[in-house]
């Protein structure tokens, strides 16, 4: 049923925030949660400026890629869901007014992050939902990192195709890289 | 084919610019001419932080959901496209690597527009192809706009399904609005 | 009664904005006007960061003090009002949330500043009312800076404390270097 | 006696400066301190910007909010003060000058912090003055959002008002959440 | 002599201000009245960040690079000036503060433009003297702007090195894309 | 031979970059190091917008004095090289591209700071060459400030005319006020 129909027939559509460095196996169960429980859904990738750092490794524009190809992977149909970057403005009390502004409308929130929660709340115009977390210690986009860093297994975390996409990228030199200092 | 047998095929992947306040027609025909040319493509929002003025009166938000719309209605397959709303930065220079940053890979660049033309021709990293233009006169965002503004016949130069939109969010109110001044 | 008191009887407080460049008896009447409509109100500067412009001459510290003079001047307790200068953001989607979050609670907005007024509406949270004008073709802040231009009777559309503060800090004369041109 | 009388007889307006996450009864000490030596003052809020973080978690509206209920609290004549609230420009070579734009004409400054004092040193337009300290240990902000977080007695630090706000705004559920990380 | 000595000896440094879009022989004429004037001098290029308008269409390296060209040319020793770009914070009350902050220390300004005239006397801290204007309608950067864009002749304005730095930049074709609009 | 020159006979001009906060013997030894490598060089500061930070104490424009007292002390010869200071936009991706905006064009970069390297190598328009360190210990701009927290001999790491420079502009009590925190 394309997204006219949906609009129509008032289905909903759920908001599903995080910043995805990188997208990981953590996140695609939440995709998987959310997209069971909602008609379309946007999946917002938040701190699109921030790239090349420890914290941020991946632009915007690598993340939206990971995405689509986790989601080809899960074989989760492209017509149901929308991948937005939204740039941070770093002022929380505009935060939820620019996030409404970035996507197209939606009726719900899934979220674990307290900031994104505690800020949604606040606003008091949409439900926020908690989804369930599975192996939330190794299904961490900063246990991803580390392990990158300290050459552990770290594709066993991730969907095949992103860690795939990270190593054409040479996401791991990258990394690497940004972890060393000028002293060495 | 999904998304990551195109990347490793090494088909290609165009990018398509716009302002869209709103899509109307005349972008449909080129995103048309783009999706024949291509296996994937890019329709990138630019100017995404501005909304509620004159000339820009439509919010990234509102934007993408026109988009999509319309190439639903178009029944051009969401698993081929990707709609990624990019703030602009103002600073000419830097505007080809904050495109490249936010949006997926690219291999080549459909634009009529001569700033985006001649940033991109600068950089020299991709191909600029024009975009053959149809009715271009009244297929235009400003054509649209003063219409809207003259009650005359605005319906026309839009998909239907964003004509509906615009009912729906009470643009023709919205545009109206921004072109008091408050002598009147 | 103090501010405290007002708060726990749920008595109203109003919203005020403009760019007062200058502030004007045209102002002052509407404060009036809000002033006898509620019991608390906040006289909000918007645009706050510019000035030394022909349209945006004085600075938010020299507006903070036009407003405290002209109210004083007019016996308005300064109990019952804040003034407040507030940064533009530029990024209209999220100027109301931007305002919320400089100004104390307030429950009503009173404006004829058409784009203030859409803003407001949209947003949903607040009853916005109009203010009645008088003498709108004289009282307006681009006629006061046209009339000091000119060499013509500005002062008569100024409380008397305001004009004396703009001749105080050299205003006329800052006004007339900002219209000259290189060229001359 | 009105404002203007004081500009005319030359009496002087004192500048204080401080974030107040929140304000408590230190910051009301050292603003009675100010009341007695200066004939106006000059309440200034900085980093009004922020919110919703650990380190300020109220905004600025919030803090204007708490200032006046203090000065209420304290009996302190409306008419002898300004409380403005000023986004900080992360550039500490042109913040005096921002400062200055921002708020009415001063004469001397108070402060205790450093960094402040430093800036308004070097640009040697101004007298900077201490102010004496009372309990400094616990009358500190950090002081009180570190018992707000650990259950401790907080309301012993704050002005009656102040204490009785936060409650209002659920102050202390907000700084509980923001203090959650998402391990847990 | 080097540098320090002059600074030991209390050996005067101006400054002296534009955005140089392009430099051209009148800012050559300027750049030798102030030499004459000082002993060391700071070219400041002001609106740094702005390239590929049509009102601004070189990046600062570009303008760096033809005042450097064009002193040499005109046989100006290098150990006597500094080059400085400085981005433009569009915040006048503090841009005098901004410049101060970006370049060696200076004892003058030499300018005649009415804005940097009267932000710099508001400052106080700076003689401000004008610089006698030759052959000021032709000597003037719009009309090179202009000639460039009607194909007449533009290079009798410029220094002979900037002249063919342009065209080496492909400047002409530059200003003539960007005088386009997408109509044609 | 003059500048155009050596554009014509298409010698090098090598880009080196740092924060230089201060500028020490490490860096003068890395700038003897790369004006052999090339006919013109630019030493571009970095993040020039910081000051009266712990960790960035000295302006833009001090360090651009610094580095020509340093220069000039060493008998470098100012037509060779361009001091440009460079705002940081604190987008890694755009970055290079923001560098090339700012300074005249360059062919080679030289570098030891990783995330430099790492953006210029991502780039892949420059080659990207290492400086030979000397005494990497001491010869640290983190040092220098720590000496002078300390009180230890700081003043061995710098050119002469860096150190009487620094005292010049009282340096020493800048860090030392920076680094008190308001407790004490």
């Amino acid at each position: 049923m394309c997204a006219r129909f949906r609009v129509w027939f008032g289905m909903s559509r759920a908001l599903y925030v995080g910043r995805f460095q990188p997208f990981h196996l953590g996140h695609l169960y939440a995709v998987r949660y959310v997209a069971e429980r909602s008609s379309e859904f946007i999946v917002m990738i938040g701190s699109a400026q921030y790239s090349h750092t420890l914290d941020d490794p991946f632009s915007a524009g690598e993340r939206v890629t990971m995405i689509r190809l986790s989601l080809d992977e899960a074989g989760i149909d492209p017509s149901r869901y929308y991948i937005i970057p939204v740039t941070d403005l770093n002022l929380h009390e505009v935060w939820v007014a620019h996030v409404v502004s970035y996507v197209p409308k939606f009726d719900v929130v899934y979220t674990n992050e307290p900031l994104t929660r505690r800020l949604f709340l606040e606003d008091k115009r949409f439900p926020v939902k908690p989804v369930p977390l599975r192996k939330r210690k190794s299904y961490s986009a900063t246990e991803v990192r580390k392990r990158i860093l300290n050459g552990e297994n770290w594709k066993e975390l991730l969907p095949k195709s992103v860690a795939k996409f990270i190593e054409e990228i040479n996401g791991v030199e990258r990394l690497r890289d940004l972890n060393k200092d000028d002293k060495a």
